[in-house]
């Protein structure tokens, strides 16, 4: 039975928001909200863990941003990383990975439109209304967790699968105060170069490549790298290596000397069961570099 | 994004089993297989974890009964079982709930038809032809997997969610040379005396209530109990304690003596979050017992 849907609509600090869910786990909270965004100007729905400290005090906040096609839903459910957020005292909030609504635009291809947010702001119609996900996640989400929930604005990491590990990198490399720690579990390493990107781009971005380079996290790689360490898992057996052109990521790390590491594990593939097997390692990862932060 | 499906056909020791689908996943393989089965009398799914050691030498197996409205799926994609198991070498099979199919008989209601097979041998109409999951789970399925896969016949053990944890003591406690364990999260604990129960049973066996007794946990318990330790998980804040009955298993329980432990736990309703939460420490369990067993 999936659990029953109690929403309950609060008033927080002078910002509306609605409480969808809240299911007691590993002796924290996983809540689920729901809030009007100003940047994509549409309702927007999350996923936040709390571990049992956060009833007593601040805590450190990791970001996990998801792929195409998923919702604030599906790492909550299948990624298995409350247990460890739980065991490190982390929270976890799990962002929607598009605008979303009747008025809100969209594409019958899986990867472009709802759905598939790419992590920018878009400047072309007709996604430039709405479609924002860069300043929704480094600007208005921020906001909206720190003002109503126990988490710790000076100590944040940040992860993601896929698109969300594209997401992740850049975010994290163009943002260098943030992020204590920056992971990716594989990720979309080079868009610039691959149809998972050329097409999103041109369609958000529009033909001027100049535009593009600072969200692809292969080229970002090159330019700036991270200040701290970075970890990406990617499966040797992933469907979609073609798409997510990994080589150029490593060879970037490479080159630079960023400390952190690039490890491609034998025999797995793109799925949660890929994500959930590296989850422990890739927590311990943020919290220890939150620890130090 | 979800997995590629790659539907191979193979031709198994005789039995014909479709590969569904296979995952690395925690250094082991999450399988999903589909085979005709005698006892339902039509085509059933079930997913199998194999830890790394079963590529060497034949493991224990733990099964994982769901409950209602679930597939094979649920458990084996949000319930955080399969880490658990690979540090402990088990293996985990993740039946259906029901026979499933066109031409199987069902009912507008989510807790009777298909989804909800309650773990019996149905003996009226329109459910009989088809509704014997208690012989599928209790003979059919054990041959399917010790014929074909790595998992040890001798070295059993059984859990489950709701009305899968009702089948998980059920068949533990007739089945006593089975399972060297059992636990359960949130079982239907005394379905004679709940809607959670009545209903289906009087569907699926008719009005005679001897024929009930042989289903229901509580009035089992209070006959014969089981030979082995029992864990039980139970939410206070289950939104379904009036259906589930968990008093009636606990008071069968203590009257017996029964070696074992029904913990209440503060603040955990009926979700997966629930199950997650505890699914460290009945793997842990259910471990222990099959090492000695």
């Amino acid at each position: 039975m999936g659990q029953q849907l109690l929403t309950v609509c609060v008033q927080i600090k002078g910002a509306s928001m609605e409480t969808v869910s809240e299911n007691a786990c590993f002796g924290g909270v996983q809540g689920v909200y729901r809030h009007r965004a100003t940047s994509t100007g549409c309702d927007m729905t999350f996923g936040l863990f709390l571990p049992a400290e956060a009833r007593l005090h601040p805590v450190p906040l990791l970001w996990y941003l998801s792929g195409l096609t998923c919702t604030h839903e599906n790492a909550m459910t299948k990624a298995g990383i409350q247990a460890h957020a739980a065991a490190h005292g982390l929270a976890v909030v799990f962002p929607d990975t598009s605008p979303r609504g009747e008025d809100v635009a969209d594409d019958a291809a899986f990867d472009l439109g709802q759905g598939a947010g790419f992590y920018v702001n878009a400047t072309r119609a007709p996604w430039a209304s709405h479609f924002r996900m860069w300043d929704y996640i480094a600007q208005d989400l921020p906001r909206i967790l720190t003002a109503n929930f126990p988490v710790e604005e000076d100590r944040q990491a940040i992860t993601g699968h896929s698109m969300g590990g594209h997401g992740a990198l850049t975010l994290a490399m163009r943002l260098p105060e943030r992020f204590a720690s920056v992971s990716a579990f594989a990720p979309i390493a080079y868009p610039s170069a691959s149809d998972w990107g050329r097409k999103q781009f041109t369609a958000y971005l529009g033909e001027d490549q100049v535009q593009w380079a600072a969200h692809d996290a292969s080229l970002l790689m090159q330019e700036t790298g991270f200040r701290g360490e970075v970890l990406i898992d990617q499966g040797n057996k992933d469907q979609f290596l073609d798409l997510l052109r990994p080589e150029a990521l490593a060879h970037a790390m490479a080159a630079r000397r960023q400390p952190g590491a690039f490890r491609m594990q034998p025999g797995y593939d793109h799925s949660y069961f890929f994500v959930a097997s590296f989850m422990a390692e890739h927590v311990g990862f943020h919290a220890k570099a939150l620890a130090g932060a």
